[in-house]
């Protein structure tokens, strides 16, 4: 089975599962549920049925294609892999609320469109109810044992995020943030739940121990490739195809990569940190930082973290190669290189 | 052992478990922790350590106690009882935030003193820290069945939570609420958990399931007698007891039960209606609306309430009387007289 046909045969099941969570028993709690279902972008703003463009479902793949790498069968770990997802969402909308975002995926965002108390309520529900979804594993013929260790994985895993969103937040008034604050900063936000999925889908799959943290480094080591490459397109992307307006990370001052490296670094960093201490940047900053950036060579810098990423995920999968067989973890190597083929 | 003997026995291993669980092990994290310590009353506004007031631990004791009179050792169920704790003190810091309130327990709330961002996210941490206590069960002889078992009736619950939340804010621009949704509100803000804690406590004592369901039961009549004990206190409570200004639930136009009841009811309903779809009160308004509480037979109507909850609770413990003895749960008949003779 190629990626294509991975998606083919398992989104609908995954998307199934978590139509099932997200689904009100009450009709009283209507609208509380009609929020969750407007973020995964089955409600239009009108609450309205709709087909909004939600993501690429990483996650949970992840999780079912690493289960079906280790030799188990994928339908097990379906409430995983939607459970997944649904933290994933439910750590989006709280950090919309957070940063302030007006919009995602080019909609309003909850909190937006609906008020901060509404959807920080929902924001909760929807943690609560990716928890509910582990549950359902014993049904599908989980041990006590491995779905407790699923969800042991799972908390702390939630765990992380909330400290690296921490991280995040704290950099957004420091112009001393170093490389190694911020390599643990995208540990907790992005690594963590990316490498979570895969580790659980492992688990479930009965694989030992040694076999879910091969996955687990794949997956942390891919979460740290994706979120590099993001920061180099939000400073170097091509505005056609981002989306984004060029160079938008340097506008709102964002602390990624390029700039913490180049803050830290001799040759630009103290005109740096006095550009990135002072007021708002507007247009006419924009060309200065890339020089500084330039003369720093911190494109250079990110781009190469990326190539380190990319070689310890690949590693990470030959390590255990010996023991799953080659084709078993083929789709692994496809969704690497899909998501990290990407220029937008 | 009685109530008082209990809380000395109990308490200060609740609370160990709960500053272990709260604590940063990166000192990066220190401020993210701080704001939960800072919460739970350990920690001054100046981040300083501290003993400010916390509540009275209602539910681990709920938790232990029930343990206890089921025939457990409630050593045992310490990590469940401090995730119980987390759980309350987590939705505490989002209800703030949500109700936009500013002070709690004579405190700035969290979101006040440190902003709604960090505030949040430090209520997301708590969320997965309570769950993370329930791990802790299996080094405390606990199956992974068991264990599995009460980490699925917490996260019902944290579902019930943000159900009763959902609902309690969709009140507030509403004059039309029932008596029914009304006690579907409180079921989901203060039953559920209520009735979760002895449950949990019960499971993990290896109860059979009709006992865990008689303690769940109690738990929740017990919480909704409070709740309604509070909504009575909150209109007619003596200011210089409750610390609130009298009759402030009339003043912030809440949908208490002896508000929903006279505004559904023809003797008064039509104009407390017109006078709640209206500007928001001042203190000339105070006397009139009590005056047509007084007209429906608005306190007479909850207080009765109160009783049949009450009896509901202590039926529910005479229900297993029986089976586990009548001595083991006393503690549990001191809770309930101790959490309802209260008048502030």
């Amino acid at each position: 089975m190629n990626l294509t046909e991975a998606y083919a045969a398992y989104l609908p099941a995954v998307e199934a599962e978590m139509r099932s969570l997200l689904s009100a028993g009450d009709p009283a709690l209507t609208r509380h549920y009609a929020l969750m279902q407007y973020h995964m972008g089955w409600l239009d703003a009108n609450l309205a049925p709709a087909n909004a463009p939600s993501g690429k479902r990483v996650r949970p793949m992840l999780c079912l294609l690493a289960c079906a790498a280790a030799g188990g069968d994928p339908r097990r770990a379906l409430p995983a892999a939607a459970g997944l997802e649904l933290l994933h969402n439910f750590s989006l909308i709280h950090d919309d609320i957070e940063d302030n975002s007006l919009t995602r995926r080019h909609r309003p965002t909850v909190w937006a469109l609906f008020g901060l108390p509404l959807a920080c309520n929902a924001g909760d529900a929807m943690f609560s109810l990716a928890h509910l979804a582990f549950f359902r594993l014993p049904a599908h013929d989980v041990l006590a044992e491995s779905a407790l260790r699923a969800l042991q994985v799972f908390d702390e895993t939630c765990t992380a995020l909330t400290e690296g969103q921490f991280l995040d937040m704290s950099f957004e008034t420091r112009v001393d943030v170093t490389v190694d604050e911020y390599f643990a900063m995208i540990a907790g936000k992005t690594g963590a739940l990316l490498g979570a999925a895969p580790e659980i889908g492992a688990l479930l799959a009965g694989a030992p121990p040694e076999i879910a943290a091969a996955y687990r480094r794949f997956g942390r080591a891919l979460g740290r490739a994706f979120q590099l490459q993001d920061d180099v397109l939000g400073i170097w992307g091509d505005e056609t195809l981002t989306g984004k307006s060029a160079a938008s990370d340097i506008l709102s001052k964002k602390k990624s990569l390029p700039v913490v490296y180049a803050l830290s670094g001799e040759t630009a960093g103290p005109e740096l940190q006095r550009l990135y201490a002072g007021p708002a940047f507007g247009a006419p900053d924009v060309p200065v930082v890339l020089g500084l950036l330039e003369r720093a060579g911190a494109q250079a810098y990110v781009e190469t973290c990326v190539g380190d990423a990319l070689h310890e995920a690949r590693q990470a999968l030959a390590s255990v190669e010996a023991r799953v067989g080659p084709a078993a973890q083929f789709p692994l190597y496809e969704l690497l290189a899909a998501l990290l083929g990407r220029r937008s």
